[in-house]
């Protein structure tokens, strides 16, 4: 686990969209955000004050979070000062970044010179076991979706808050890298060796209260050629009670596979569910989660509305409309 | 790849069956079997001709395999005397054992004086590209089973041998260790990062001529809760054309999975199509293979004719009667 709670380093981040790891923590674990570091020519604002390592520390931070993509791939001289000052100042460094810290030497040395820690949540840190296939206690929600990036993530999210927020048990659990910065822990699914997939899953949603829901995030598709099989050991190790399919309806093609149509919800939900039931027969689609953010406000209600009345179920999009029906769906469970 | 061919290192093997993997070489590459190296206390006979490295080298042998489970897990003094003297006298060393050949510094330390390699063929040795989903020339041809273990490689083997015989184009495609060493080169894919599975297996299985067919090993099985993903990435990385159901009826429950029965026959023809067909519309199974190790003669045969009326497929335990009936199959497809 990462320490919380955190600075988020925006370092020179050109504009907005170069910060949203950052943005995605504020948004959803704004506990977690004490304060932002900002470098010179930052373009990125998150609209939490502005602190130097002394301030943030001051203020009880943690862990310096790299919040940013870095230009070029490669951890600059002006970054890696402020890193170095981190780390002597106290802070943990957490990165998702691919150039990761432990392969930065001077970061390596003054990390154990200082017995701080350096997370690179992009690589495994557990040695995960191999799949039982034991029933486990609690229940256990996941999003499939009909390609990669369709809102798998933020469904997870949304619903998780609303849950809280009604007095329901419910634990988002990251399964990317992302997710693992929000919250501070996961399993960065997409690299973990085969054979352990299903095992880390297994791993990340242990047994729990009966009326405790884990929001497993999801990943890939199982009509997606290339991230298949992490979708499917993603079911399989996670088990869930609940799926939720999740749709990006104006794509005209898989993300990365131009040859490829994306399947319609029908074929989705026919082949999740028995896919599903081998290891719990008791698994059903619940509601479906619509993206709808290159549609209007119209085409959007309309649409959903079309969706819940051709599948007979609740449907949502959950950044535009709120996720509450697919809440009720998982009350109603 | 590994060079070939082999000396068959039998060590100090307490019976038969330790010596497997050698056995698998022995049978399904002989041309690659030069001769055995048995130690003292030995118990494994291979029928080979024994030689000594000197021997073996003057034989044309280029590689040492090592067709042995080890005891306890740990290369053995004794073993190494044997490993060590190998690559003096100009042998590559090959192993899947669990303990890697790498991560003994004597051996590490005497290939790199003697400029030799080792291949550990547990572990891939080859940045595998993200799976790109492009429609590939040639044919190809999977066998998918109801659980794990139940004769998918030997299946994939004995065709491949049958369809030489017959002047067919077909190369069998290593997806496991025993399938590498006895090939000498494939993808260990239970030790690939999830992102790169299917990626793996479609650099397994290039482009190639529009009447060869690939014979690519099974692994695990869609209904195994361990495994399904590993299998999956094999289905939408490999794009067969051919799917051969693979089964073992006698066992009660899937392996390692005492709570899990096994599928039927019609429940993975019915799961696998629609999954194969994502990434290939014509893909269609075309045969079943049964493992009928453990049922007398009548008892098999009754079997096999069962399945075939019930599923209307042709259907064969090719141990037992020959891969006949499903390479006619591929002639016909």
């Amino acid at each position: 686990m990462i320490r919380t709670p955190y600075l988020l380093f925006l370092g020179d981040a050109p504009d907005q969209l170069a910060a949203k790891v950052a943005q995605g923590i504020k948004d959803w674990r704004p506990e977690n955000a004490v304060g932002q570091y900002r470098m010179q020519g930052c373009g990125a604002d998150l609209g939490l004050a502005d602190m130097d390592l002394a301030e943030a520390r001051a203020a009880g931070a943690k862990t310096l979070v790299v919040g940013v993509a870095n230009r070029g791939g490669v951890i600059s001289p002006e970054w890696k000062k402020v890193l170095v000052a981190a780390l002597e100042e106290g802070f943990d460094l957490a990165s998702g970044l691919h150039n990761l810290l432990r392969e930065e030497p001077d970061l390596v040395a003054v990390a154990e010179a200082t017995g701080r820690a350096l997370h690179d949540v992009r690589v495994p840190e557990v040695d995960y076991p191999i799949a039982t296939g034991r029933k486990r206690t609690g229940r256990r929600c996941l999003a499939v979706g009909t390609d990669c990036s369709v809102g798998k993530m933020y469904t997870a999210l949304a619903m998780e808050r609303e849950m809280r927020a009604r007095g329901m048990k419910a634990t988002f659990r990251a399964t990317g890298q992302t997710g693992i910065l929000i919250t501070g822990g996961g399993v960065p699914l997409d690299a973990v060796v085969a054979d352990f997939m299903a095992g880390a899953v297994e791993w990340l949603t242990p047994d729990n209260d009966a009326d405790h829901w884990d929001l497993i995030e999801g990943q890939g598709s199982l009509f997606h050629a290339s991230y298949s099989g992490v979708t499917m050991a993603l079911i399989h190790g996670g088990a869930p009670d609940a799926l939720i399919l999740a749709d990006e309806p104006t794509r005209a093609h898989m993300r990365g596979l131009p040859d490829y149509a994306p399947p319609s919800l029908e074929a989705l939900r026919d082949l999740v569910e028995p896919i599903a039931r081998v290891v719990n027969p008791q698994a059903r689609v619940v509601g479906i989660s619509v993206n709808t953010q290159h549609m209007s406000e119209a085409e959007a209600a309309a649409h959903v509305a079309g969706v819940e009345d051709r599948m007979g179920l609740p449907a949502t999009d959950p950044f535009r409309f709120g996720p509450g029906k697919l809440v009720d769906a998982l009350a109603d469970f």
